[in-house]
C-alpha cells in the first residue's frame, strides 16, 4: 500500500516509526492515554522529550557547550528569531545567497533592522552554483555569517563550510540535518525545521552555542527567546508534543540503522545513483553545477517540458509520488531524504529509463 | 484500556478521533502516505486545511468579516503577537487580570512597549473571582481590552462579556473555545491554543476581524504577522499539518454530536454535577466564587492537604488520571473538556465519595 514519496517536505518518514506511533496512538506506554493527550509537564512526557534531546545529542555528536531547543514556527520563525537573539538593530551581518531560502533569511534579517551584506549572490547562475571560498569574504564587524548549506528548491548544496574569521557561523540546515555527520562545533547556531529528516511539521530544532545565548532584544517574543527557552528546557509554553515524540522515534531508528556515518553513506550512494542516471542520459538533465549538487533534493529536467505533467502523473501511477518540480524551477524534483530507501531511488531510475524509452 | 484523563492540557481527545487518525496514520485516504508525510501545498492537504477552516466557521458561526488563522507557538506566542499586530509602542491597552494566564498576557504587552492599564486585578481574592462589570472601565484611548474568559489554572471564568465602549475586545479562549456557543462578533480577536478542545499541542487558532489586520509593526516576525498569514491561507510557511488534520476530525466529531449548543449543555451538566458533589460535601471544597466557577477546570481542595497525594495516586489506580492540582493552587483539579464524557465525571464523583468515606 505504501508508495515511494519524493516530497520535499513534509516528507517520507520511516515506516517503522509510523507503525510504532500508530500502534500506541490511543494508548501510549500502557497509560490508557495518547501521547497527544498527556501533559507536557507530566513525568512521562518530560522523559520522552529528554530522551529525544539525549538521542539527538548522541546521534549528531552535539558538544556540551551547545543548547538544544525545541521550538515552534518552523525555520521561517528563525529568519526573525536569529537576528532578534544574536544582534542589535543596525548591526552588520553577512549572508551568502544561493537560492530561495537564503533569500528569505536575508529578508528576515532586514526586517529586524540589520545592515545585511550579501557577500556572495549566485543570481547570475540562476542559483545553480555555490560560491568558492575564494570568491567571498565576511564583511568586517559582522555579528555573524548566515548561509543555507542546502537549498531545497534549487537542489544546490555547499561543498565547504564557510570561513568566518571567528564570527559565529549560522546555518539553516532544514533539508540536510541528520542526513550525514555534521561538525556542530564549526557553527555558532544551526536551525532546522523537522519536516524533512526529523519528523512532522510543527517543530524547529535550534542548536546554539552557550555564549550566544542571553543577548536577545528586549521585545523578542518569549517563545522565540533562546535564554528563556533554554532555562525552561523548551517548555516555557506547551511544546509540540507529538512532533517531539516522533523525533525521538526517528532518532531511535537512525541509531538502530547505524547512525549518521552509515546514513551518510547510504544517502551519498542514493544521490550518486540518481545523478548517474541523469548524466548518462541525453533525455534528462540536472541544471546544477557538479560541485554544488544536493544529496537530498535532485531537480531534473527534460528537453521538452510539455512532457513534465505526463511524467509526474505516470510516476504517481507507478507508486512514485510528489515528483513535480518547484514552480520556480520547473521540471521534476526528487527529494531523497533519510527515509527514502535505495530501492525507491532505483525504482525511480527504472521508471525514468522506461519513460525515456517510450518518449525519447 | 482507556482511562478518564483529567489533564488540563494537552488533554483528552475523543476516542473516535484518535482511532480514525490511528487507522490512517500510515496510509491517508488511500494515498500510500501518512498525512504527516504529504506536502502542505499538495491538493490533498490544502483541501484538508480548507475543510478544517470551513468546519470551524460553521461550528463556531464565525462571521464572514473575520479571518481564521492557523498559527504556531501556542497562545503564548500571541501574548507578543497581539500587541505587535494591533498596536504601536507606547499605546495604551486595558487588561483584566484574573490569574496566571492573563498575567502572562500583561507581561507580553509590556514586553512590546505598551502602556498597560490593568483596570481590574483580582489579586486581593487570590484570583478566585472575576470583576463585576461595574467594577472596571476601559482606560481612555485603549487600543484594545484584553481578558482571559477562563483561567485554566485557577478555574475562574467570566460570567459576562466585558464592555469596551467600541474598542476591540481581545480574548485568550484557549480553555473554553468550542466548549459552547460563542458570539464571535463581540470580539475583535480571539486566540486559542489547540491542546484543550481542538487537538494536539502545536497549533494556535486566531480569529481576527478584518479591519484589525494589516497594521502590524514592521519588525513583526512573518510567521506571527496576521496580514501575510491571512493572504497565504496560513501557509506562508509549513503549517503544523498533523494538528490541523486532527482539528478537522475533532470538528467533524463536534458537528456529528450536535454542535456547540448540545456540547454546551453537556458541559454545563458535567460541571453542575461535579460542583454539586463538592458543595454537598464537607470534605471537599472549591475556592472559587460561585459566579466565577469554570465549566472546564474545576479545582477542589480537602481540609487536610496531606491527603492530596493519596487521592491523586488512588484515583489514577482507578483509571482517573492527571487530577493533581497546579502547584500554585494545590489540591486537585479536574479538567473536563469536551472529550470528557459524563460517565467520566460520574466516575470521579463516585471515587470522591468513596475516598471521603475511607478518609473523612
Amino acid at each position: 500500500m505504501r508508495v515511494y514519496n519524493f516530497s520535499a517536505g513534509p516528507a517520507m518518514l520511516p515506516l517503522a516509526v509510523l507503525e510504532r506511533a500508530q500502534s500506541e496512538l490511543t494508548d501510549w506506554k500502557g497509560s490508557g492515554m495518547s501521547v497527544v493527550e498527556v501533559s507536557h509537564r507530566g513525568k512521562d512526557f518530560v522523559s520522552c522529550a529528554e530522551q529525544a534531546e539525549v538521542l539527538l545529542r548522541e546521534v549528531l555528536a552535539v558538544p556540551d557547550n551547545y543548547k538544544v531547543l525545541f521550538l515552534q514556527g518552523g525555520a521561517s520563525a528563525q529568519f526573525d528569531a536569529v537576528p532578534m537573539n544574536l544582534s542589535a538593530p543596525g548591526d552588520v551581518v553577512s549572508f551568502l545567497r544561493t537560492g530561495s531560502w537564503s533569500g528569505k533569511a536575508v529578508a528576515g534579517a532586514r526586517r529586524q533592522g540589520l545592515q545585511v551584506e550579501v557577500i556572495a549572490d549566485q543570481k547570475d547562475s540562476n542559483y545553480t552554483t555555490v560560491p568558492a571560498p575564494s570568491e567571498y569574504e565576511i564583511a568586517p564587524g559582522s555579528s555573524y555569517l548566515h548561509y543555507t548549506p542546502n537549498e531545497t528548491i534549487g537542489g544546490v548544496e555547499f561543498d565547504h563550510i564557510p570561513e568566518t574569521g571567528g564570527a559565529p557561523l549560522v546555518a539553516d540546515t532544514s533539508s540536510t540535518i541528520l542526513s550525514r555527520p555534521l561538525d556542530v562545533s564549526a557553527y555558532g547556531l544551526i536551525y532546522a525545521g523537522a519536516q524533512k529528516n526529523m519528523g512532522p511539521a510543527g517543530l524547529c530544532v535550534v542548536i546554539v552555542r552557550d555564549d550566544l545565548i542571553g543577548k536577545a532584544r528586549p521585545a523578542t517574543p518569549s517563545v522565540l527567546e533562546y535564554a528563556g527557552m533554554a532555562a525552561a528546557d523548551s517548555m516555557l509554553n506547551t511544546p509540540p508534543t507529538f512532533a517531539i515524540y516522533l523525533l525521538g522515534l526517528v532518532l531511535e531508528w537512525i541509531a538502530e540503522t547505524g547512525g549518521l556515518a552509515a546514513m551518510g553513506e547510504r544517502n551519498q550512494a542514493k544521490a550518486a545513483a540518481l545523478y548517474g542516471a541523469i548524466d548518462s542520459s541525453d533525455f534528462y538533465s540536472n541544471p546544477v553545477a557538479t560541485n554544488a549538487r544536493s544529496w537530498t533534493n535532485v531537480p531534473f529536467l527534460m528537453a521538452d517540458p510539455s512532457l513534465d505533467k505526463t511524467f509526474v502523473a505516470e510516476a504517481a501511477q507507478a507508486g512514485l509520488t510528489n515528483l513535480g518540480g518547484h514552480r520556480s524551477v520547473g521540471g521534476m524534483r526528487a527529494s531523497i531524504y533519510n527515509a527514502m530507501p535505495a530501492q525507491g531511488v532505483q525504482a525511480l531510475i527504472d521508471f525514468m529509463a522506461d519513460f525515456e524509452r517510450r518518449n525519447g
